[in-house]
């Protein structure tokens, strides 16, 4: 088989017409010794692929296009000398990184995920060659094998056939479990779960219930979590100091569907962030994993419901910068609040054994690849009930 | 004896005039039975009582004066009832918080420092009964036993005479031990190296070396950590893109000096926040102390210091926001930022034990009580080195 050099994808031109995805031929990475080199059958949609495309994190790093997708399982079609984790046929996954330096301190000790030497995103990234990166909406991405993950046993190759296929009547479900293999969203939520030790009677909140928050659910309650889910009405909430936010009957219905949805996935409590939910709730959550991706949101409040040194890990990425903060505000309950960056190799394996161990079935929908536009718009609007994965289809 | 219901201190009734301390006397908190009075023999200034009396912090919370100083080393001189831990004459510390609600969770299980029911601090407090609290710069303080700590047995009842009437010439020495007592500044640094489990191989960082940072280099250095502290030019830095701050010649020097102060302390590095600090020191520190009290600092490029899921804990109180942060910021290496409120009991009692095993000298000055404007000047202009004790003088 001839050297794979080349890619076509789904790609973006200008930030400003950011639903307008044109098919495109460009380079793949030049290939290096530890690199897997995968054909794409299904991608996930993630809000990070609408902040970049949008412009919203910033420019983009290649002058001319972009080609979003992180959450990508496909087969591998080519590896370098090095690679011996994988073979040519090998259906695996790709999340939202696809390099690191590989001698660095971090990515010596099971946090690659934190090299700060020469970390490469899976889109939108630049490696140390020079060359770009580019995402899962195409036919090819190329990974070095660290950042390369094996679907696990219980899928069988010939339900993963019909599901990479698109074509079977067991889609949804099938999709559903290779698509826990999805490394962006769902090792965001798992990461802190396992780094905070949360298991059988840790009290977990989840704020906003999307792609992220739905994972962080799913997988807090098969750690044994209690679970309570805290929804707001997104740009409508004013901090910090209002007693009552100005919530709309439109939200409320918004609200009490994601409550049946909460309750389904396992959710214990589910609240709205109205009144006196802080003071209802005051000292009560070990951990609150924060998936929202606004940054307007009652934040200050949402720490006192922390117990004594509990953490509010904001996973979502706003635009703008989180709502203020200060000494005062985290002393009362000696709080911290941070964020987190996808997980490690060892994490992510983790993920995947307990998935596979509770059998958890995350929450998607389906479109074929040329309806990304769609895809995207049901991220930005809130309308993904909870992750959409694009099926390939600029083979067939 | 009589029971006691007053007592008299150095008040401040403006917070326009702050320095112009008048001694009045006023009503103590009525009695309750678990309640120990304290006759007081020394107290340190704090950086706190600066904040409070300027008002900083916000106004006061008696409508006409307030007696700040919750650092308290004194004899006791009446019991309540229920109280068995102590009896009159017994020599004990007070710090900075004199009651909480001793039933809620917090309170049950060593966190009583995060009681959310009804705290009371030592000074610019309110009880549940209505009254007002008021600090050490007195005569007495009243407060609930659990907030009332006895004093080593390495220090012998005569030492302590002698020291509390300030009259030896064994006087700092002495002082200084019993100044470990101080419940403020020493347990607001020694809590969160305890409950982030520093010890021998940690690296901590401390930012800022006035009173709260040089106990914070004595402790961690005590735990058998490897100590950097770092300074920063208070007002001059300017965040968080510039890449140099401009710090001025003037700052160098005091640079020079708090660094030769920082090593004998036993802290290994020093570092000022100048050019790539934050580059020579990334992913480098486990937990950063920040004893900062003004808000203008090289927050993002400190936090780029930490490990990944290191923990930046700003003890220090500014009187404004921290510089604004989100998610991307924290994201780098999964670090996580909050404070912390003074310590518990536990804690207090463990902080003793390490002082007396480890022979720990904090760095003081003493003042009589009358000089307590010149004291909080100290505070204010930074020049305390490193923290000054008020020797009890109303009474004389």
């Amino acid at each position: 088989m001839s050297s794979i050099t080349t890619s076509r994808g789904y790609a973006i031109h200008d930030t400003k017409d950011y639903k307008n995805f044109k098919v495109i031929e460009y380079p793949l990475k030049k290939e290096e010794a530890d690199d897997v080199t995968v054909h794409v059958d299904v991608c996930g949609t993630c809000g990070s692929d609408h902040h970049t495309i949008s412009g919203g994190w910033g420019p983009l790093t290649h002058p001319e296009y972009i080609i979003t997708g992180h959450e990508i399982v496909g087969k591998v079609v080519q590896v370098g000398p090095n690679v011996k984790e994988f073979k040519v046929g090998d259906r695996v996954g790709i999340g939202a990184q696809a390099g690191s330096c590989g001698k660095c301190k971090e990515c010596q000790n099971d946090n690659e995920n934190y090299c700060s030497v020469s970390p490469v995103d899976t889109y939108n990234g630049k490696w140390p060659s020079g060359d770009y990166s580019q995402g899962g909406y195409s036919t090819h991405v190329r990974a070095q094998q660290k950042f390369v993950f094996h679907l696990p046993e219980q899928i069988t190759s010939e339900d993963a056939a019909s599901i990479l296929l698109g074509k079977s009547s067991r889609e949804h479900n099938l999709i559903a479990s290779v698509h826990l293999f999805r490394l962006c969203a769902g090792i965001t939520s798992c990461s802190p779960l396992f780094r905070n030790n949360v298991g059988q009677g840790s009290k977990v909140g989840v704020v906003g219930l999307g792609g992220l928050g739905h994972y962080a659910v799913l997988f807090a309650v098969a750690l044994g979590a209690e679970v309570t889910v805290s929804i707001f009405a997104k740009k409508q909430c004013h901090l910090p100091f209002s007693p009552v936010y100005p919530i709309f009957e439109q939200v409320f219905s918004h609200s009490e569907r994601k409550k049946d949805d909460a309750l389904k996935m396992g959710a214990k409590h589910f609240v709205t962030t109205t009144g006196d939910f802080a003071k209802d709730h005051a000292l009560s959550l070990d951990i609150i994993i924060c998936t929202a991706s606004n940054a307007s949101l009652p934040l200050n409040e949402l720490i006192t419901c922390l117990v004594p040194q509990g953490k509010f890990v904001w996973n979502g990425m706003p635009e703008t910068d989180w709502p203020a903060l200060r000494s005062q505000t985290m002393a009362g309950n000696g709080a911290f609040i941070g964020s987190s960056h996808i997980g490690s190799k060892a994490e992510i394996t983790r993920m995947l054994q307990l998935a596979a161990d509770k059998n958890i079935k995350p929450w998607i929908t389906t479109r074929p690849m040329k309806e990304a536009a769609q895809s995207i718009e049901d991220v930005e609007t809130g309308r993904a009930r909870y992750r959409t994965i694009l099926i390939q289809d600029i083979d067939q």
